[in-house]
Formats: C-alpha cells, sequence, structure tokens
C-alpha cells in the first residue's frame, strides 16, 4: 500500500466511520426506495386508489430490512414505526413523491445528477445496515458466524427479500420469481458485505473494521454510480460467481479438464463480452437458455438430461 | 349538551365500561364471525372435506385479531390457545353452525331478528378489542401514537386484515385484493376508532374515555344496526373520506377552484343520492370506472392519463 | 401382558429414551428429507439455477418444525442456525445429494433396502421432536392441553405443514391444497403422536412416558416400513377415522341407523379393500368423487346438496 498515505487513509475511514446517517442519508434512502416503487408497474394506480395500501408498501421499501429482522430475530416487526423521526420524514418523501402537485419533486429526483448522487448517498446507508444487523445478532448468539451473515443480509438488503409479500399489499403476487432464485444487484451486493463484516467481526478477516467499511462504502458507491451512468447491470464479480458455480454445483467438474489457463480464458472473455460461459456452452444452449435467469450459464444438467419430468418444471422460470 | 341529564350519562357511560364482555357477547362475536365465514364461497365444502382447515379458519375468524396483534409485538400468535373457555366456547359454536343435525342453529342465527341482536353485541365487543389492542401498545412502546392507532385497529379489526391468509387456510389465494387496497365497513370503523382511542389515550382528544366509549359503541350499534335493516352499505364518513381523499391525494387540488359552496354541494349530493362523487366525474367515468373500487371515486389519474403501462395495470383492480 | 417379560420391556424402553439422535438419527432425518425435496418436481432444475434457494428450501425440509415452533412461540425462527454441526451436517448432505459427481450418493441412498432403513430411522426421531415441542409448549404455557398438541404437531410434521411457503421459495405456488385440507401420513401420525405424548404429560393417559415412547416409534417404524415394501399409502387407522368423521361432521347421522353391525362391516370392508367408505356412497359418488380428497369418503352433503354456489366452489378442490 505504498501510495497511501496511511496516517490521511486512518482519517479518512474514522470520519467516514463517524459519519451520522440521519438526517440526510436516511432522507436519500427513502426517496430512492419510493422512486423504486413508483416505477414499479402498477404502482401509480394503486396510489390513486388506496393511499394506505401505497403508504404501507413505502415504509416496507424504507423498513422492509428492519422489518424482516425483526422477524427472523422474535423482535416486534412493528419496531421501525415506534421510531416517529423517520417515519415522519419517510412519510412526507412518499407523498411528496406520489402526491406533489405538478409532480415537481417526481420530475427533480428523477433528472439524473440529481438520481446519480441520491443512489450514491443510498448505498453509503447500506454499509451501515449491514452493521446494525450484524451488532443485532451478536446481540442475541454472540459470534455465530452463519446467524451473523443472515442477520446482516436481511437487514441490508430485507426490501428485496420481502418482495414477494410486499407486491402482496399492493394487490400483485409473483411467486414464480423471488431474490433466492434470482438475485438482484444490490441483494448480491449485500451479501458480499454481510460475509465480508461477519468475517472481520470473527476475526477470520484480519483489516480494521473502519478500513473495510470505507473499502466497502467506496466500492459500492463507485460501482452503483458506473452502473447508473453506463446503464450496465453487469455484476462486477460475475467472473468469480461463474467459477465458483462451475467448480461447485454442476456435478461435472474435473479437475484435470479445467486448467488454469482455460479458467484465465474464460475469466478474460467473461470481462471482455457480455456473453458469459458462451464458451462452455455451444453445444447444448438451445435447450438450457430458458431456465438459467443467472448470468452463470453452462452447459450443467446435461449429465440429467434425461430427466424429463424436469424438462417439463423448467418451463415455469421461463 | 341540555338535552342530557349528565349525570345519568355518566352513569350510563361507567356501567357500559364495567361492563364483562364474557360470555355473552363473546359468544355473539363467534356466532357473527363463524357466520361470515360460513358465507363465504367454498366454506360449507370445505367444512365436509376437511374439518380441521374449517375449525383453524374459524378460529382465525375469532381470534384474528389476537393473533395478528401477538405477530405484531412478538408475542405468540398461538397465545389465544391458551385462553381454554375461549376457545371451546368458539369451537362449540363453529361445531354448532356447521354441523348441527337439521342446520337448525345456522337457521335460527340468520333469522333477521336474531341476527341484528348478534351484529349489534358483537359491534359492542369492537371498541374493548381496540381498548385492549392499545393497552397492549402501550405495555411495549408507551404513549406511541402510531404504534397505538395500528395494534388498536389490527386487535380490532384482525380477521378482517388477515383474510388472505385465513383464505389460504381453506385453499382459496386472491391476491389482487385485500383490506389494505379496498377496506370493508368494519375495518374502515375499526380505524377510526382506534385513531380517536389513541389520541384520547394520548390526551389530545378531551374527553373522558368513558364517555368516548359509550359514544363510540352507541354508533357502531346504531349504524350497524341501520345497515342491517335497511340493506344500507354506505360508509357514513364517505362525504369526509371524499373530500380528504380529494384535498390530499389527487395532486389536482386547486384551492381556489373548491370553494366552500361546491364542498358543501358535495357533500349534500353525496347524502342524498348514492352515486357519490359523480358530479366531478362526468368526463373520465368511463375510463376510470374499473380501477377505483372505493367509494371514492373520481377524475383523479387524468393528469397521469398519459402513463400506458399503468393504463394496462389498472385491469388487474378490475 | 402375559408375552412381555415386563423387566425386559423396562430396559428396552429405557434403553430407547436415552438413545441420543445426533448424529446417526438426525443424519438420516437429514437425507430423507433432501431426497424428498428432490424428487418433488422442479427441484433439480432449481437447484440447477439457484444453490441459494435450493439450500434454503432444504433446510426448511430439515428444520421446518423448528421453524414453524419458533413461529408460533414467538421465538426466533432464525434458531435453528445457531446449531452449527446440525446444519453443517445438514448442508453437507444437501450438497452430496444434489450435486455428487456421477450422483453417487442419491443413487446409493435410492437403493430400497437403504432407503428403508434411513426411512425407518427418521421415524425415530419424529418420537423425539414431538417431546421436544411438547416440552417447549410446556416451558411456556405449562400445562395446556391444546399449546402442547399444536405445538407438538409443529415440531414433529412442521416440513409439511409449511411446505405452501417452502414451495414459494422454489418458486412454485399452489394455493388449493395445503397439509390442513389434505393430511398428508405423516401430518396425520404426528398429530396422533403429538395427542398420545400431550396425554400422558397431562397424566389424562396412565401410562409411563418411555413405555409409550417405545410403542409409538416401534409403531411408526414398523408402519413406515411396512408402507415403503407393499407399497401401500392407507392409513392404518382409516376406518376409526371414517367413523369419528361420519358421527361428527356428516351432520346426518342418526344413532338409529348405524348399528354396531353396520359400523363393524363397514370396518371390516375398509380393512380390506382398497375403496373405503363406498358402501355407503353408490348413490352419490359421481358428484361428490372429486371433492373429497380424503381417504374419508362418502354421501355427506346430500343434505345440503341445493348449496349451488358450492357445487361450482367444489371444483377448487379437484
Amino acid at each position: 500500500m505504498s501510495f497511501f498515505d496511511m496516517s490521511s487513509l486512518d482519517e479518512l475511514s474514522d470520519g467516514l466511520a463517524n459519519l451520522s446517517m440521519f438526517p440526510y442519508f436516511e432522507i436519500a434512502h427513502y426517496i430512492v426506495s419510493v422512486m423504486a416503487l413508483r416505477e414499479q408497474p402498477g404502482a401509480l394506480v394503486l396510489s390513486r386508489i388506496s393511499p394506505l395500501a401505497c403508504w404501507f408498501s413505502s415504509m416496507l421499501h424504507c423498513f422492509g430490512g428492519a422489518v424482516l429482522t425483526g422477524i427472523m430475530l422474535a423482535e416486534p416487526p412493528i419496531g421501525p414505526l415506534s421510531n416517529s423521526d423517520n417515519i415522519l420524514l419517510a412519510s412526507i418523501i412518499w407523498y411528496l413523491i406520489f402526491y406533489c402537485p405538478m409532480d415537481w419533486v417526481y420530475s427533480f429526483t428523477t433528472l439524473t445528477p440529481i438520481r446519480v448522487v441520491l443512489s450514491a448517498m443510498k448505498e453509503v446507508t447500506r454499509t451501515w445496515k449491514i452493521l446494525g444487523g450484524i451488532a443485532q445478532a451478536q446481540d442475541k448468539y454472540e459470534d455465530n458466524l452463519l446467524i451473523m451473515i443472515a442477520i446482516g443480509w436481511a437487514k441490508g438488503a430485507g426490501g428485496g427479500l420481502i418482495s414477494n409479500f410486499e407486491q402482496l399489499v399492493r394487490g400483485i403476487w409473483r411467486p414464480e420469481t423471488n431474490e433466492l432464485i434470482r438475485m438482484s444487484y444490490p441483494t448480491k451486493i449485500t451479501l458480499i458485505g454481510a460475509v465480508l463484516f461477519a468475517l472481520e467481526e470473527t476475526q477470520y478477516l484480519p483489516v480494521e473494521k473502519h478500513h473495510l467499511m470505507l473499502f466497502y462504502t467506496v466500492f459500492t458507491v463507485v460501482n452503483k454510480s458506473y452502473m447508473m451512468l453506463t446503464g450496465s447491470s453487469s455484476f462486477p464479480f460475475a467472473p468469480i460467481e461463474w467459477l465458483l458455480f462451475e467448480v461447485l454445483f454442476t456435478g461435472r467438474f474435473s479437475y484435470g479438464a479445467l486448467t488454469l489457463r482455460r479458467i484465465c480464458g474464460t475469466i478474460i472473455m467473461d470481462n471482455g463480452t457480455s456473453n458469459r460461459g458462451r464458451i462452455t456452452t455451444r453445444g447444448s444452449t438451445k435447450e438450457c437458455r430458458h431456465n438459467c435467469p443467472s448470468p452463470v450459464r453452462g452447459d450443467r444438467g446435461t449429465r440429467r438430461a434425461k430427466d424429463e419430468s424436469d424438462a417439463k418444471d423448467s418451463k415455469k422460470y421461463k
């Protein structure tokens, strides 16, 4: 780390660690969350039919992590309602985004520079939420790694993980997909964060907490901003994800066949092109394409191509 | 209040406040709840296929408020089962309503006078349930207004609020609607009650608790009896609801345009006719009718008629 | 009990009562549970698309009882995750069953003798789980019979009772049926066990606990093995179930008509043939067959054949 002045890095990360989320970053989080709801199909019609359902849905978008964590730890899921300042703030933002005369507020927030800044600020809150979840888990279960990861993840990506039930509030039911089957970018990046911070807490990862906070936050902010500005939706760790998937879950991995050269070739190709994993899939793309919603595609399944019942089932995931 | 003898009013409200719900009013509540279940499409067939699912569904109708409150406050949702007397009573009533030889019990309870009396008695229990919920909320969260309203509402109208999941027990799934999107009369009146009692508890409403209990109870009983006898299903506060909705949630409210004269005109028309809000809707009734399930209809949405994606979504709420 | 040497029976039941479930019986339970998941339609495709959803679904199969009990008693449903040894074991088994190269593990466990032994061992864990649930219920609610039965049942048959939500994790939603409407064999046998053990705990059933454990365990093991070896799926108490159903829930039971001779005749026929209850159904089989999913069939419902709305509803349960 020769190009970093260590003391200024320490100062920066200390400063970040002491940053207060309330009110500015929280406001950004609420605005981005409510905008995400408003851009869901049907949400605007619902807001004209039932403001109450719309408000409840917005609160689930804003406080989904706290609600889910509450349920998982048997603490009152109604807890977030007791935090009057935050609820008031989120409700005002919900009102302005959905019902402001002439739609000024929403029109303003959709301007690209505003939106990028708000999204970047929301990413900052993610770090704090993951750490809050991990602290909550430690209160009840001490240094249990799995529970720390689960609660940190739930707290940071709760809105996504409960999306099936949030949609139900709005009268929409899409059982055929959920965040476990088809993880979105925020869910994935939160999971990675939860794993890193949990490893740090249990001393498996020998870094300072405030350094990790700085690196993770900078990474999420930069990556999110980059994605918004370029319109890209690729996951930065897709090659690693692909490799892990191929090695662990295809059941046909032969250590001899997968030479280091081939792995590197795949990763380089994956970074350079958008058709990940194609190099190994030529033969089986046709029958497999529709049941591989993750970016990680491959000819997994050929060994079991004989399972006819599954061939039919795969249509469900189209 | 010249026409009330204040001391006799006090006596009356004190007497009401000390009234015991168990067993007579509770019995009425169970009978009306189980009858409501029996009159749901499919319930009778289910009772012949799976008495256990039917019993469980009945218990959710009778104790839905306690179950929902339990979940919201992280107290055992199985709690109502521990109250053996009430469970036994509710189970006997469930049995008699569904399986009594010759259907005597159900035939008897469907006689109009009996039904009106039972429904009136059930309305009385609503007051007690709301107050019970508010007391439970105060135990955990002191004088937090929002939580008091939420728990009071959940306790008083729980059976309705969890209806999606109660139906699931019976093998029925109707995600396209729920009590938040399309509130029924009991849910609305319970919400009003929860707001009033929570305001009274937090001293924002300067009335005596037993007076408020008397007025609210008399109002719900009289209104329910009137609705049953006349077959009307109109909500008594619909004009106020319409006004609030127009002012707060249409996003096109201009203070100049809505003169006092026009408001009064609307309210008078609303009370006299059944086609509420029509005076402002002539032009846009056709495209809006199907996505306005609440009694509050209007030409809201014209400003956003350009949102084509929403035009399609609105079909969901038909 | 002349053919039992009482002292050796005592020794045997004591020995059984002190048997440790961990690790061998737990391993058998995990293997059988994960195999049951793998044999669900769609599960294999899902395991290739989203290992995480597949793992979560497997854990719900393995620890469903603990999760459901946690929710019912307002204890953290995430609790099972804190038991690292069990989670590690279950995860290894999940991995081997789904992703083992050449599918060796699954192929091996599907061999009939192996499968029968594993299933028998899994049945043994049922007794322990029911008792664990009852003990948990006693901790919170002392000797409340209903709650002991409910929690014992939930702990022993949790995986089945939450199957709707376990399927949702896999993107499948089948609201038209659930374990309450159409109970499976394990759910029924667990309910019987929960009732017996709860009665024993509350002293209504005058037997020794370790004797009851021995008898119940032997019964479930023998019956399960018999069912697997003969391919039968009949419930051993179907005649009693039928009789109870006819007496309690058809609403047309006349004590005169049902002579002892007829009951016995029915029971004997039921045991001897597979078309249970047919003797009374000749006339009404056509219209009733499709809405009677339980083995208990009959011409119940003729009294209410006039309910036209229900006639339509019944199609839902086809």
